[in-house]
């Protein structure tokens, strides 16, 4: 089968024909209709410190897909062939004592998709059968294959009861994006969302932003301070991963505020936590991947009742253009990025 | 001044001439525009055994009201003469270690406008200032003079979490109705709402619910394990004070759900405890007016980003048709019914 | 092997022959050391309504147990042969949604172990190797023996914060006093032990409550006030099932207070909830088995600290003397009674 | 009267005899017994950047105290003239947003005793009389005169549920010493206290923690890990305000941990977000004050049940030997130094 594949230690991706994988036991095996790019894979492609310390090539990536059940290994009771399926990207070992405390989202030995086992840019992925969320049959394909960052979206948007509060949300990313409308969905009373790159604030304008700030040119502090009858807002949803960003985001928090932080530093950020923390009494949340299962299971609620991700993806391509799809994802003119593998737009 | 009086122990109510009263240390003197007459209202004009036990006549009645600050008391902080205000209708006394543990809402010696001290189906009426809750200028009358029984809605549909929840709403007066636009706004997945009165069936279909049943035409157990999976619903919210709509709703919940109850059954209940609530390891919790001040922020919050209550409000007369208004309540054929005393729809 | 069989629909027990389970896949199978006897085995003896309804003899017996694991089935890594272990009784199914939203104890298709599958009163028994909770090495065998029912406690008093709050404990069999137990390691800063049974009311004495009173000749409302400057108790942990003894706990809750469900009456219950839990804004939550796995690090936590849970237990007889046994259940003159299977008195 | 008082700008302190304080409307006149010095005292007796931009001397300093109620202004109901109380140095506005959510510890408007307005260390202090928490007679004056950063403790350590749960206390100045009583009592299975000053380390190896560690010689991680089966420890209470505590803290914590934040770092703390909170989903908490009025109850059910502090107090000197005192906080070698300055021991 043709597969997206990291060749060997350093920069740089190419397709190359593989074998086809076969399912091992609770293990099912997918056709794949289309996956999203995430920033992960252009670390990957790029070869960064991070991916040079963790992976092992050769390795097939890509891990934000969806795509439909073919075959399954012994043991397998969660899916059947036919089935239409999304999958998690992360696999817990299920007995580590974080998986059996229900925080299996951060277990101790989680293996990532695409990273630490083949992934999905291929006609065919195995994953364990548990990993494979079955879709409604007829959901539309580039929304399935984005289920897992849109599922980041849900987990820190979520970690948190928006109902009637004023939430900030910094950085418009694909994630970042997709928490407008979840947090809208949720009853945010007002929503503010800070970018910086001029496409991701006309992609935001475009949801139910109540206001959409250029961090460069707009005093994001004053502006929320202005639609909150000078308190502050409630609520921090952090996708940036940027230091000053997320300064920013703290200052415009009011006393008692919450903040949820997905975005990934690069290196370790300079807090006044005694201003902007302690006095405040602030309560910040450390926000990975998806909770496992509540997460997919309110992300699908959401859709079930009308959400709608897919103003979110501005591009979708076929496999064999990756180069020009990754140089995309890298100019940042783009939301979320699909790579499609099989035909068709629905599941 | 002219204003309905419970004028001694006994059915009845009558329209009086009566001081205006002087605001003491602490409050505001408010000229009533409006007011909405409460299920608590018919108690008292029927004279009914809690009534009775309660209330020393001759009283001004009424407690869902809004109206204009036309003087202070000394010691007043929170209004000035001018501001438009909605009345919260519990007095609390701010020294009790539930006041003192922000619990206010259930202060151990609470007393009630209208019914422990004068109400405000009155041309003007005082209360504490702190009870005097500021409305934007410009706000709808009818909006501010039910804030009370919003807040009601609000306090019960946001005791947990509703985004991307399944939602049970049984009994459709006015707060159950008011709850239908507060789950909605508030995320939840599915609204099933549940009545036996045809007017109040009619009205809740024009609002947002998934699904309005006769609960006695229809099986609601059923019903609600059709939307959600043969799982049960997530969330029960309780407001028909009857015996068999509660345990229907619960019932209808999965095992884990939550019920917030806010109908006041009129005598002692029978459930089964063991298969209903312990075995689904459910959660309850009675719901008592409106968390003080937390509740007006958000009915505040909601209003602001948009919910509109109007729907809810099928009738308004002037005080002095008090006798047709109840009549009507007493009917069932109706939302909330307004009582207007001063002129003018906006505040 | 010896077992002790429920031998065909009807009242009775006996000890019969029967052959040594074999483990099946990610089953262990354990020589039993001990077990406890519990309320539910009284009932599968005498086959009140719900055994008749549930059971499909000839079933072995017992739910509460220790023993060593001599032999693992395939695909099993919890555990390994000589390992001392408790088991949990209740076999969740690991694919419902409660399971993979982290609530699989109130799994949708949970199996009892001694009720639905053959139990432990026997020299050896199989279970699903993660329902394996294996002990640290010395640990005493009749502490062992009865984590199932020490969960119960755990999960009972630990489901809101002790810290610094009042505890009324209603009904002081086996799980009760050690919720007693439990309840002062947690903080509570006083306990109120109820009950009417003069061998239980003696036990409680000698555990850590601050007060044990016989509802039969004492006004537990009363005495609570008295012991919380007239509030009323912050906290109820419910374990009697009796529906006097749950109205009395309720009356004796402060406005705002929490109380945890356990005992399971046999009947509905006629409960004022308008005036015992609305208007004073009461949480209730049923409790039912032992959160997977959260209860077993808490039990586990709890005894590693120093929590002796020994004094609950006050009799201890060979399997073979199960009549004696089960008579002593049924006279209410013992705390938790142990049926021994092989010798020892370390894991 | 006499008075320990901040003359002018800059550094130092004198005694200086002042007049006695009128009460005003709402205030209580206290008599005052004895105080405790706060590290706050330390920063306005040095005259550092915080202290020169918020003091407007001449000020009576000293806000950690106890004392007789003696008189009473008009609108009092709290308190009467022979009461013993103890004082809650932080005045909160009483009609911000925030003060009306319940959350006047952080109110937007809060004033200081002893830095915004004229403080205890002096016969005499006037405050809010709700500010004058009354405890019960015979209470140790040490104790009372402490009760404010005894509830800085209670404040952190009850952040979170510490049932159960390992616990690893940074910096073990007198508020970090109350928190091993605290936590020790409210069920923590382990606690691991770290501290870098021999006399405070010594001091902790007094109370009741497990592992009490010099954070120069010790690797706290490594020993916090073997405490808790290489998982890490679930909570962390900082009390440090040092950077490297901070990060130890974190370190040592397990995924899916909660740490309490109340030590103030003098200058921005460089944190490796993403490694230490991000990706192993830790949830912080700022910490200020006492909350209002929850932690008084809760530090008040702690005594009453037992709890004692007095270990944690080394010193006790007249207010005239203040020099003494102050040096004496400098050098380090000392628990919580309290100033007396009425004599008698027991409220």
């Amino acid at each position: 089968m043709r597969a997206l594949v990291k060749p060997a230690a350093g920069p740089g991706l190419e397709i190359r024909t593989v074998p086809v994988p076969t399912p091992g036991p609770g293990e099912a095996l997918v056709r794949v209709r289309a996956g999203g790019i995430c920033g992960t894979d252009l670390h990957i492609e790029g070869w960064d410190p991070w991916a040079a310390s963790r992976m092992h090539p050769p390795r097939v990536i890509g891990h934000e897909f969806c795509g439909t059940v073919v075959k399954v290994g012994p043991d397998v009771h969660e899916v059947s062939p036919g089935d239409f399926i999304s999958g998690e990207s992360h696999v817990s070992c299920g007995r580590c004592h974080l998986c059996r405390r229900g925080e299996a989202h951060i277990c101790e030995a989680l293996q990532l998709i695409g990273v630490d086992r083949d992934g999905a840019f291929a006609e065919y992925v195995t994953l364990p059968a548990r990993n494979a969320w079955k879709m409604p049959p007829g959901t539309p394909v580039d929304v399935a294959a984005v289920m897992d960052p849109f599922g980041n979206a849900v987990h820190t948007a979520l970690a948190t009861d928006l109902s009637a509060r004023s939430v900030v949300i910094m950085g418009c990313g694909p994630i970042g994006l997709c928490a407008i409308l979840v947090a809208r969905r949720a009853g945010a009373s007002s929503i503010v969302a800070v970018d910086v790159n001029p496409y991701r604030l006309r992609l935001a304008r475009r949801l139910a932003a109540d206001r959409v700030l250029d961090a460069r040119r707009e005093d994001v502090v004053r502006v929320v301070r202005g639609v909150t009858e000078g308190a502050g807002a409630d609520v921090l949803l952090e996708f940036s991963g940027n230091a000053q960003g997320l300064r920013t985001g703290l200052a415009a928090l009011r006393n008692g505020g919450f903040a949820a932080l997905l975005g990934l530093p690069g290196q370790p950020v300079e807090l006044d936590l005694a201003n902007e923390v302690i006095f405040k009494g602030i309560r910040l949340q450390g926000i990975f991947g998806r909770r496992l299962w509540e997460t997919w299971y309110e992300a699908t609620a959401l859709l079930a009742s009308g959400l709608d991700i897919r103003p979110v993806i501005t591009h979708r391509l076929p496999m064999a253009r990756f180069h020009e799809a990754f140089a995309l994802m890298r100019s940042g003119k783009c939301g979320k990025v699909i790579l499609t593998v099989e035909g068709g737009t629905r599941g």
